[in-house]
């Protein structure tokens, strides 16, 4: 019988308070059975680029990772962020080891092409060491990514949180049964105040149509959709990270 | 038959210069058989301190890690510089993982006591998971350690990147033969512009007593002793980075 695998991916903005962070961690290490972390950068980057005089550029809500800016990520992302969550797990009596991509070549990623938008040193993934991850696991130790990947020939890229957790998910459902769990500071995708409960690709549509969803949440939806189709992908979730362990949020169905 | 292992720490006046720095790890890559990297921070931590308005203090040469300085090192050698070496071994067939100690609580420490000189956040190490790092070794993936470790309560600690390649010699002696290789920027220890060949515990004291041997050189020379008399230990080399595969350096003996 294949196990569940729990695949949670924590939002830049809980990252951005340390209190709501170890709240979160306190609950994500009590989940039994295998799982994985993802976690994205929060403010921090902007903030630590700001007084390094590195200017950050976004074009539409996503960042532009110039070659100075890499450099930032590697080091909020791989080293301040992605430590402190392993050491805190640790603690809690929940051997997590910290990684990017290019360790071990866990996740392989391709840079993007810089047309028709230069994203910079950007990656989209290629392959995921299913195996590496696996051993891992079956060795009770909790993978936590950062979105940091690497090419074949030793390049660091950017690449978006929410994409790692379902290249993640994707890859890992041939070996587990998984479910993908999107925390963030909201309760699910909302819609005049209340919670849509579940969202398929027609209702989707329709959704950004009538301008409910916008921004952000597309591409989040787009790549939960995504994973969504995936056989072996049980159930994708989007809800408050203050909620991991008795949430119900907005489920993303196919 | 037990294997050799080769654990090679990589001084940080060579990381600071991108060049001898890929010259270095090209070497490093091409070392059959198991093998470790143990790498220090260089030069960048203190330049992107002084950058960030966090001041730079040491003691006798001996950095002191403030609550902040913390986080800078976390950037800088667990960030930075860690996964740059891990992407480029990676890269040249060398598979490599990029670890400090809380990663799979590998290398547990304890916070030096603040008396009589208080160092700030800086770890002493207890234990180290050997299993681990075998396994890691087994499924030939090259452990590349930064000088960070962890206590139990999840505080991540700074430790003199010699002393971890130091404890991880004498904790890895008890499963391989062991070659514990410094490299830097000199030939080896000098004397009057020529390398010694060989320094033991008594010729050491006699070189501390005539000035030969000073400063920064005490604490290595004295930690690299520890090793070479551990069983298992084959020998310890202090040499210049750039002849890594061919250099002869001293050698430090029991």
């Amino acid at each position: 019988m294949r196990q569940i695998i729990n695949i949670v991916k924590i939002g830049g903005n809980v990252i951005d308070f340390p209190d709501k962070l170890t709240n979160f961690l306190n609950d994500f290490a009590s989940i039994t059975g295998p799982k994985i972390l993802v976690h994205g950068g929060g403010k921090t980057a902007t903030t630590i680029a700001d007084k390094l005089g590195i200017e950050s550029k976004f074009i539409e809500g996503r960042r532009v990772t110039s070659k100075k800016m890499i450099k930032i990520t590697l080091m909020v992302y791989a080293g301040l962020i992605n430590k402190e969550i392993v050491a805190t797990l640790c603690a809690k009596s929940c051997p997590a080891i910290g990684l990017t991509g290019a360790d071990a070549s866990v996740i392989m990623a391709r840079k993007r092409s810089p047309e028709p938008v230069d994203y910079g040193e950007v990656g989209d993934i290629d392959y995921i060491d299913t195996d590496f991850i696996t051993k891992l696991i079956d060795s009770d130790i909790t993978p936590v990514f950062c979105s940091i990947t690497s090419d074949n020939d030793g390049h660091l890229l950017n690449t978006n949180a929410d994409t790692v957790a379902v290249e993640l998910a994707i890859a890992l459902a041939s070996v587990y049964d998984v479910r993908l769990i999107y925390c963030f500071e909201k309760d699910g995708v909302m819609s005049d105040g209340t919670v849509i409960p579940q969202i398929n690709s027609e209702m989707f549509e329709e959704l950004k149509n009538n301008g409910t969803i916008n921004s952000g949440m597309i591409p989040k939806i787009t790549n939960a959709l995504r994973a969504a189709k995936t056989p072996g992908v049980l159930d994708v979730n989007i809800r408050n990270a203050e909620h991991l362990l008795y949430g119900s949020g907005t489920y993303i169905t196919d």
